[in-house]
């Protein structure tokens, strides 16, 4: 099981808290994805996860203070810290995040353009969306799936508000049934409308919804992330 | 569910990596024990989580390189960081961090002082003990738990290779059901020699075993630093 290794691994640095459920659930993931037989063949990781980022959906609306500086901070105390490559889990972020990475020279390994990827690389043509409000106005995935031929498809706005909903409740740690059945109506909505797969654009969709047909970005991320620091 | 602040968080470092599954699980935990209505309400951390240290109950027990250098590093860069307070979710690494973090002018949260505190508290008079071998050798719970009049029970020389065993199939993410059977025979063994509570002193054998009886010193940690960092 121990992979070979032909040069000591990059430091991997992860600008999390965004929420801290997903930052966990991305680094738990990471340790799956990554083939060791023992403690020493993982991945170094240095997680930077300051929860007091404003809201970064509410940014891109035009209705909340710009998370910019606070996002800034973190990558450049990464970057400090001896990092080279960058992982963030928050599908919202990165429409602030690679630019922050380049002023700081970290190569960013964008959980959009993985995703996008993987979709383009298993021959979807139409993709679903489940996302915050901001990452669907700031057209991230949109843009990232059309420049590969896949159609983006999205929750109408009645729809949509229930993802919203369910985002917030955990964040708040008071996610129900009743949330989970809420998106997993949306996602067969998507699916019906002829979504081949259903993209959870947010770290905190995963946590909320699974099935056959729903994509993980957390976890295509964490694979690549593993790939790139040991490879 | 907001908690009342009435000063800004303070800033947790957590030295982890050893291992990266139990990293992650404490991550997750202090998520889970922190009374947050929103990301921006949850503890600010910092996690060095490079895994490349050292195994630490090899050094105690004679057997292998001293993990000290690798130890402060990862210390030394959480105090750049900013961090205030330190958490270590490795039980095995509490034989080596109290010094290192007097060092740093880090202030420790001792997930061996967290355990043997909450036992006292609970009025228990002898406690099992899961842990590496170095863990035993050092006699770190041993020592916490005679201060507050509890008795410490170890298993036989046998049964500690069969939890040996189990702590090194979760490092290498190769657990069986064997294992977890073993780990509970055990577990029971020391409950019928009078051990009240069994302590998981190990963050991977919290990963493959559980139980009424069973103490996992990570939560009582997690616990302890969202209230030292947010009170």
């Amino acid at each position: 099981m121990r992979m070979v290794v032909s040069h000591p691994p990059r430091l991997v640095g992860v600008l999390g808290g965004m929420g801290p459920a997903a930052t966990a659930d991305f680094y738990g993931k990471l340790v799956e994805e990554t083939p060791a037989g023992d403690d020493q063949s993982h991945v170094p990781v240095v997680i930077w996860a300051d929860p007091r980022v404003p809201d970064r959906s509410l940014s891109l609306l035009g209705q909340g203070e710009d998370p910019t500086p606070q996002l800034r901070h973190g990558i450049e105390a990464l970057k400090r810290a001896g990092c080279e490559v960058l992982a963030v889990p928050c599908n919202t972020a990165h429409a602030f995040v690679p630019r922050l990475a380049d002023e700081a020279g970290l190569e960013l390994v964008s959980i959009v353009e993985v995703t996008a990827d993987a979709l383009a690389a298993a021959g979807v043509t139409a993709a679903g969306l489940l996302a915050t409000t901001g990452t669907l106005h700031s057209d991230l995935y949109g843009d990232a799936l059309r420049k590969r031929e896949i159609d983006p498809i999205e929750p109408t706005p009645d729809q949509q508000d229930q993802v919203s909903a369910a985002i917030a409740a955990v964040k708040a740690g008071a996610l129900t049934p009743a949330h989970r059945a809420a998106l997993a109506d949306v996602a067969g909505s998507l699916l019906d409308r002829g979504a081949e797969q259903v993209i959870a654009a947010c770290t905190e969709i995963v946590l909320a919804l699974d099935g056959d047909r729903v994509i993980d970005p957390a976890r295509l991320l964490a694979r690549k992330v593993a790939a790139i620091s040991l490879g």
